[in-house]
């Protein structure tokens, strides 16, 4: 039994800094790195990548919106195409950033409001995926385990990861319990890792109301930018492994 | 006897229209294209590509410093390793938009103001050039001919091409006539075609005062953003190809 | 009787150019100019109003969503707060530019995207309009007639004018016939112009199946960015002006 | 005998935090406020000048180059005209923002490598001076004490006030030492208190070599972006404060 763990990183930018990534990367196994467009410049792109390479730490490229003021949180509405050319470019600065370095680029991920709008649409996920596969078809992409970007992903015949929330109550349909509810963001890390201990042994996602929803679960999502986040993302790995539960990388599935 | 044509492209972005690259597409053997970060945007980058991709015309990533409103031609003092990743990025970019479009990119030439300084200072050259060849080594560098960047790729071991203007009259150091003196733009297309014959055939670069500096002739630089600019480069080519003078695209050449 | 004729402005961008402005500011009598934020740089704003001052024409403040390569055309959901300081600082822009040419901002008008979701959301007018009445309460807010935007300046107590499309058909409800429907864009000047002297002199929209909603009619949008713009624009001054209705800038009325 | 504490805020941008603007705005009397090309977006500016506001603290506007990843420490070399038509319109945000909140803009000093260059180049500290005079002639221009930016200033019969720093070591020429020299940067907040202390008292610089530079002394610049900046801040003010020095906003002064 295995498990990967993940957190978005790389989302500083010029002078401001965010996270501390150096210290994240001893306890995940996967980046997902900004491209520049919602956080991330090619210093922090270079930084955050080398780092990871030196830890051996799988790099993924994270595409947002192009919204820095808004780190891609925003909703935008533009064409469809137009989304596809900016995460091409976006996934291609990762692939250069990461070949400069001796490196590879193994996943793709979306960011924010990208992927929140992809979760819930199909269509939206599966233009998005199809671009990043268009420059490196054999990308692993990281979706929200038991939404439509799974279901998009396996329409597709490509490489996947399924994720779900460390740190995130799920309401029976698989969304996540609205922040704005009681017991929506677990703070707890060891609460939070006795969940992912839970849901990884079911192979499933197990609701605020004890629903289970089979899922695979090849990697588990940590938040990198709130002040206790490398302690969390300790307390979880730990209580994983104590669990005989190996963390280590994905390898990705095929549907 | 052989020359290739090559013209910036691909400089519109969003809603702004610049030059007419499909017309000019029919008359260049190679396009440098620029990455979206002194113009270009991914949509444009995708629609430029693709027509050149149509025409057999050779693809290439034109980095340009971050500046849209200076359209790249304000001198920026970045820091070298700043540059470098910026280039990284920029390269990445074209390399993954012409994947998606199952393309390839043949060569890298660096735009405006980042071209004036490199052609001056040789160290800033090496370390743009080892910025794009360290996402793809096999791209071939077009430098301008008889300046810091030649020298610079040469010191390097990497193919390369090396260029001149059809359009700009030359002092006897190889630098350009300033653009303030009487004859320093050729605006006449049959002038300008016959100086091109002139000095592929002689292998050198023809100053105004009539010296001649040595020097291997690859690819003559068409200007794509002029009214008159799809004239004067058809012109050309058939003056050239009338001194049977044929119209292909460089092999790249090492020291 | 009379009118006023407006159209956008100031929309070039560093090296790019976007309409003929300085010929339209020949006929037009209340400009709108952008501020930086989806078109329009710092140049282009001083350049705008320069020839608008001369020319006696009426300077608007014309702010949009934050988006260069979308032109402002994209649906972006950004808190609202957040929209009110990015308006309060475009008509800010907007001011200081006018101030230092010696010049004056007499109206403001929401663009693109942003002119499209307030008609449709009053609340998102009002705040809007807030914003923009912060930084100067005696700017006149231009509306368009018969939408949301026009019940929510009503509700502010400032001045406002009420706009109309020269070359765009009505649906009974006041909304613009979509344009993927025959007869949605008139683009015959003379059919616009008599529209116009029809409205004008009704002081109602007159829609598609000749219902008329009354609406004071206080200017005329005229589209500055196509090939006919200038050639339309004086179409329908002519035609107003053979109509007996004079043309000139509106004062600005209040509820 | 009198002086005022001035420190740059308003540095934030977007999701990134800098600075601990809150805290430091109980010291200071004067805050040089970004205006979001180099630092700052429309929603940090009204955070910061409402805070400065309800603390009695002057409102400055803070213009630099339009370069948010360098931070506006770049060298940008872009034309005279385009410089201060970018300084207009991030003067005029300033002062639409402050209107808006029920304030007003003081003061204005040149950022980064535009105070850098301008403290060296008497044309260029004119220009921009001019620029942001032309918005408001009202403003006091803050100036480096004793460099081309005070010549500047002298000849344009605006109100100023002279600028020093509490934690740089000066040279001779009224230079600041290299950082790259020990002893360039003073740590110890109670030695540069009492430098400011005597530097107010002699109404001078006074260099490393102990030689008197006689400028009047008006403001005294605290940095805000480092983690002691609010405890270096508090002890240059009780310093100043226990040696009878009133700190209070400047006036402005003539030539």
């Amino acid at each position: 039994m295995q498990v990967d763990l993940n957190a978005d990183m790389g989302e500083s930018f010029g002078p401001w800094n965010m996270g501390d990534d150096a210290s994240l990367l001893t306890t995940v196994t996967s980046a997902n790195i900004a491209c520049g467009a919602h956080a991330g410049d090619p210093d922090v792109m270079a930084t955050t990548m080398g780092i990871a390479l030196q830890n051996g730490v799988g790099i993924g490229s994270h595409p947002g919106f192009p919204d820095l003021q808004g780190f891609g949180r925003r909703r935008i509405h533009m064409p469809a195409g137009s989304l596809q050319n900016s995460i091409r470019c976006q996934v291609g600065a990762s692939l250069g950033m990461a070949a400069a370095l001796g490196a590879s680029v193994r996943h793709v991920k979306l960011h924010g409001a990208l992927g929140n709008m992809t979760s819930e649409d199909e269509d939206m996920a599966r233009a998005c995926y199809e671009a990043a596969l268009s420059v490196d078809e054999n990308l692993i992409v990281m979706v929200l385990a038991a939404t439509a970007q799974e279901r998009a992903v396996r329409s597709l015949g490509c490489k996947f990861a399924c994720e779900i929330f460390a740190d995130r109550a799920y309401n029976d349909d698989a969304t996540l319990v609205d922040r704005s509810i009681p017991g929506a963001v677990i703070h707890d890390p060891q609460v939070a890792g006795q969940r992912m201990v839970d849901m990884v042994k079911a192979q499933a996602i197990i609701t605020d109301s004890g629903k289970h929803i089979e899922t695979p679960i090849d990697t588990i999502c940590l938040h990198g930018d709130t002040p206790t986040a490398v302690q969390i993302a300790a307390a979880v790995r730990d209580t994983l492994e104590a669990a005989n539960i190996t963390v280590t990388q994905f390898a990705g599935r095929t549907a």
